[in-house]
């Protein structure tokens, strides 16, 4: 049956809230006596506190409290934003307390000051000194490796991780190649840089338990290690998550929270409030793992892939955070992009001590797809083989069983995107273009990258969730989830599937605001663009458990067999003939008020998920590259996803924009520097290269729509996907311009630069 | 099974909140940009405004709209906090609009202003002037039914009904007794005067929904009534009840939150605030129904009781509210209390140019058995029987259908309770020793009274309740109640009720200080003693719910029969011998985290109840009148309650103490009082003469408990039971002192210095 409102754009629940700027984010929360909180942070990068000098800074007027590590629970937790695990080898590392002497980063969180303004906590601040036993500082895996380097944590090797999976074999693949290419790419250390930096705020509630309002990704999760940072039984935490100005993952860590929580609880309750500086949120919250590749491609002429191989040794920053969970991601995902019979992915996550690397919109793949799509490119090239032809014929079939990921890949249409892109991109007239641009100080080139991205973290994580729907008396809906809008969209896609599967228009589906993990059904939060996927499959649940429900009261109510009738447009209709029964406000006036059928009508689902569908796509990139100053203009670029059927191709539309943006961001300018001290140098807006509109040429999106069979709504991530490729199609239109590849991004001005010097392009 | 926690008194739940300050009630929410709300009230009882002059007042500072009738919808709607009904005919009247211009009660809603401050709003409402036409006055049925009278209501009578209940035959049972005893009662306009005033907070929230955060009994029905009055879909009111400071059923009206939400609205949006004055409160919210009643009470010298005829006319005051729900409702309560074949019950309810009389704790009843228990005590009197003994013969068997209800009564231990009451109360000594003081100017005596009141409406209204319950990881769980929590102490016993049925403690049970229509379980409130009852079986079928749900996953990951286990004190055990099998804190750390098994688990319920059960009680006092002042003292005072099993001794117990002040004040001081214009002339804090401590004497409190074989945990009513009969006692015990019937309460000095007079016991 032809959908009516999925896969149909309807405009986002909160548009007018945002518009208005009626949308009450954490900051908007006014509390009487409200207390600010800021962290004391270290001006080394590794070493110890063997001191501190409060003395002046108790002075200062307004200061009611200065926490140091001793002042606050002493638990070790993990910040990252996983489900528990109950098999504690499964567990992510925790190698964290609330405030520490142990200093593993510049910026570390060694005390904490609280008053009554922010601006007597700040000056307390300066006026805090602290005598620190100093050690070396560790800024790349190289280093924290090296023999003789000290652990970064006592407790453990400053390897927190090295593991191998593997299919087929490896040698025997690369044996039976024409061709063996082997190339090393690096990326750097990006940062979401959201809108609305890291707030909370905590106090104890009228019922004497602790609630932290925070922009967290992840509600359910921020009270569960609230509760393991401080040592409380978990029920006395309660987060509440109202709007947020995103948090691509940075928002996937509890950073901030517990301090917030620890600060209250060291003033009796009262409400106090850490609201960290743009400067603070990105240098000392989370980044994406810079990470260092190398790999093997076995090719036969014809173009057969033999093997893969590849080695990628991770970043981790100071602490373990989403540790290892994001470098050693990458095999499966290879695999699921390129058929091969032999494949091998060994990766090493290592502690150093530059800022923690997390969870980042892509989670490994960004980085893993662009070092791929690179080599892939080059073995194209190798074979002279054309590229998108090259990826078509190597595209995994469905019906694959994945050996890494232990998925079925029963839908696949990477080569409809690749087909459809060169068609929409004018790939073949922009190639020829390009060619008579090969020569001069501006040279153009097209390039394509491709990707594969799952739906959910099936198998590796749990994947569980929960929708409640209540029927209101005028046959509309509140809809309650615990999955997170973050502005993504995804309550307003739920209202749509909610809607469909009743049978009323989608404006009639209320959803809700704030999640507050007391009364929304459990969900892990938003990550790994599991929301439409798993909670879509929740939520379907629960709109057929209520659709059930009204119907079973309409059969009753007016005497009918429950398979003769059915719900359309807020009617209930006899199914051969669609005449009227009766409509759902007069039966959903029945649910609330009849003195023998009168029973509220509620519908409430928990989903506990076991599969996994495989999303793809990929980029098509046209740039003119100036070899003369190393500037990349990018003339045009398309993003194509098969991402299944699209629930809202508007909101859909905007979601690919963003992830564009942040993918050719990645390829193009981003990327934390520090000094060799340890010190964190374009912490700011200013001297972090993030694209402004201005940088951006328009972004070009389209959709191979075709169900995929399990998705809830034949529907597959599309959340993360959309910056999987473009940093790959960016290096090899590069390529494709000036013959020269570079394999480390991002591709500044000034590596540009030098590369094409180093080339001979150039003097 | 001997109860564990149900029977046991447990702190409150809110006790801490309260005692420190925490509790977040409606005027503890802050917003930018608010607005205040003052209603504009008229100088006369009765007539029209013919012109409004606006002209000095729209110049005050400050004043952003002044809203006349024409300016707010005009749709009918009636106040009264009952479900809807489904049946027009069983509707309460819809005789009110947001604002008017026909003017029926002093201080009639003819305007509002909205103002940036409070103090801008008074000063533009003291600067309007309002040309009347003017109507003469009706203070009492009497006049309001008078031949020629003038319809308050253009669109119907002044008799709003007019009903009669009969069983037997009444003038056959008249003719049998040996005697027919004949009497008038009056009752006086009683205020609730709950400690928080009516407010309430309205504004446009995130969503483009309007917002209520209101002090009220009834949340859901508040929704309703909203949306009915302002012609709104239902869906598009949100209404929140924080903590309140009392109702006493004052708050079961909807008062003031339509013209709020109609104030934000003519506002853009922009949230106001109406939060009337005590004065305001007192007058011009509702009252205690003034009932006037004639008794004909026929009996046989051996004390049987051959005919109950009673007439009751009800003074409503200007609107319907809950109207002739109240006044009608005494019949079947006498017949509940009395065995008689013969029972007539004829009652009118009457519009007059008074304050409108609504729901107040007793609904009816504490007027209906002061004047019962006055008429039967003149009665035993009569036939020289002992009061006590006369009560105890004339009880209601267990087992009885009664007629006029339709309820069996299966439970009363009204015997029980005059029994225990007469030990404890050392009646017979009090009795004796009263003799000696039967002269000189202070004269002592002793009385009792006696009530029978319902658990909740049915079979008049409709009963519908629900409740949420959810697992937490640490074996906690969250309760979630559409039933209101407004200081009665329900989510305290509610919370005593799910740890009873799951079996863990009661402090692990979390229940939610903010009721919000949009989240809460569907319940229609706070009123009718109905919440342990009503909403106990709902919270009951949930815990069970859940209690088997817990019981299914420990059986499948234990791999053992459910029918072997059972939950005792937070463990999973063997049923045989209590050996632990696993904690309810590890298994619901499985429900959560678990790859196979992990479901959260949640349990959520609805009801529908067409049972009754009746609660039975007495009021036994001691007085000492001073005849030279009128004064009565009263020395001591005992309240015995059935009211089937106790859930919280404790805060039972509190229930009482309040009801009992009420009930006293009922019978010695309290009542509004009117200028023959209808003005008002006590409706203030020092001239309402409420009682204080210091005027009150210890109140002792006993309870017969035995369990109701109907209510969820053998409870029945108690909430509005304590105010019954203490009326009825006091004026039996200044009987038994002076040997003078006073059958028009309140037994204030003046009216017992007259009294004393007239019956020539003082010059």
């Amino acid at each position: 049956m032809e959908n009516k409102i999925v896969g149909h754009s309807t405009t986002r629940w909160d548009a007018m809230a945002k518009v208005t700027g009626k949308a009450k984010f954490t900051g908007d929360y006014f509390f009487k006596n409200l207390l600010h909180g800021k962290y004391l942070r270290s001006t080394i990068a590794h070493g110890y506190v063997k001191e501190y000098d409060l003395s002046e800074a108790e002075k200062v007027e307004g200061v009611i409290k200065i926490l140091l590590p001793e002042d606050v629970p002493q638990n070790f937790y993990s910040t990252a934003g996983h489900p528990w695990s109950l098999n504690p080898d499964k567990r992510d590392i925790q190698d964290r307390s609330v405030l520490t002497r142990n200093v593993r980063q510049y910026g570390e969180e060694i005390g904490a000051v609280i008053a009554t303004t922010e601006l007597a906590a700040i000056t307390a601040l300066e006026k805090i000194k602290v005598i620190y036993d100093e050690y070396p500082v560790y800024l790349t895996p190289k280093e924290s490796m090296a023999d003789g380097a000290r652990r970064i944590h006592a407790e453990r090797e400053n390897i927190i991780a090295n593991t191998c999976v593997s299919n087929g074999d490896i040698e025997k693949g690369l044996k039976e190649a024409d061709y063996v290419i082997e190339e090393s790419f690096s990326t750097p250390v990006q940062q979401h840089a959201h809108m609305e930096n890291q707030i909370a705020i905590a106090y104890l509630d009228e019922d004497q338990r602790w609630t932290c309002i925070s922009s967290t990704q992840i509600p359910h999760i921020c009270r569960r290690v609230i509760g393991q940072a401080l040592g409380v039984r978990w029920s006395t935490i309660r987060v509440k998550k109202p709007f947020i100005g995103g948090g691509f993952g940075n928002k996937q860590d509890i950073t901030i929270e517990p301090l917030a929580v620890a600060m209250s609880m060291a003033c009796g309750g009262r409400p106090v409030q850490i609201n960290i500086t743009r400067e603070e949120s990105l240098a000392y919250t989370r980044t994406r793992h810079a990470i260092d590749y190398t790999f093997k491609v076995g090719v036969k002429k014809d173009g057969t892939i033999t093997a893969i191989d590849c080695e990628a040794i991770s970043n981790q920053g100071a602490y373990a955070s989403h540790g290892h969970s994001v470098g050693g991601k990458g095999g499966g995902f290879i695999n699921a992009l390129y058929k091969t019979e032999n494949i091998r992915y060994a990766a090493k996550t290592v502690y150093t001590n530059i800022g923690v690397a997390g969870a980042m919109r892509g989670y490994g793949i960004p980085q893993v797809m662009y070092a791929l799509e690179a080599v892939m490119e080059d073995v194209a090239r190798k074979i002279g083989m054309d590229s998108i032809e090259f990826r078509i014929k190597n595209k995994v079939p469905e019906g694959t069983y994945n050996e890494l990921t232990r998925i079925n890949i029963f839908h696949n249409k990477l080569d409809l995107c690749l087909k459809k892109g060169k068609e929409q991109f004018k790939w073949d007239q922009k190639l020829a273009l390009s060619k008579q641009h090969k020569s001069g100080p501006k040279r153009r080139g097209v390039g394509v990258a491709s990707f594969s991205y799952g739906s959910g973290t099936y198998p590796f994580g749990l994947e569980v969730a929960g929708a409640r729907i209540i029927l209101i008396q005028d046959g509309s809906f509140k809809l309650l989830v615990g999955a997170t809008e973050i502005g993504q969209g995804s309550d307003t896609v739920f209202s749509q599937m909610v809607a469909e599967t009743i049978g009323v228009p989608a404006k009639h589906i209320i959803t809700e605001a704030l999640t507050d993990t007391d009364i929304a059904p459990f969900d892990t939060g938003s990550y790994a663009s599991r929301q439409s996927y798993i909670t879509g499959f929740a939520v379907k649940e629960a709109a057929e458990e209520m659709r059930m429900k009204i119907l079973t009261l309409a059969s009753r109510v007016h005497d009918l067999e429950i398979s003769t009738i059915d719900i359309v447009d807020s009617n209930i209709v006899f199914k051969h003939n669609q005449l009227l029964v009766t409509t759902l406000a007069d039966l959903a006036m029945i649910s609330f008020y009849d003195q023998s059928f009168g029973k509220a009508l509620v519908a409430e689902s928990a989903v506990n998920i076991h599969q996994n569908s495989y999303a793809y796509g990929a980029t098509f990139a046209e740039v003119e590259v100036d070899i003369e100053t190393g500037e990349i203009d990018v003339l045009s670029v398309l993003n194509v996803h098969d991402s299944g059927e699209i629930i809202n191709p508007q909101t859909a539309e905007g979601q690919v924009h963003g992830g564009m943006v942040m993918g050719l961001a990645l390829g193009l300018s981003e990327g934390l520097r520090y000094s060799k001290e340890g010190k964190p140098l374009n912490n700011n807006l200013l001297d972090y290269k993030m694209p402004t509109t201005m940088d951006m040429p328009d972004l070009e999106v389209a959709f191979v729509i075709d169900k995929d069979p399990i998705g809830p709504y034949g529907n597959k991530s599309l959340g993360e996907n959309p910056l999987c490729s473009p940093a790959g199609a960016i290096r090899n239109a590069v390529l494709d311009a000036t013959g020269v590849a570079i394999n480390h991004i991002p591709l500044a001005t000034q590596t540009v630069y030098e590369q094409m010097k180093q080339a001979k392009l150039r003097d």
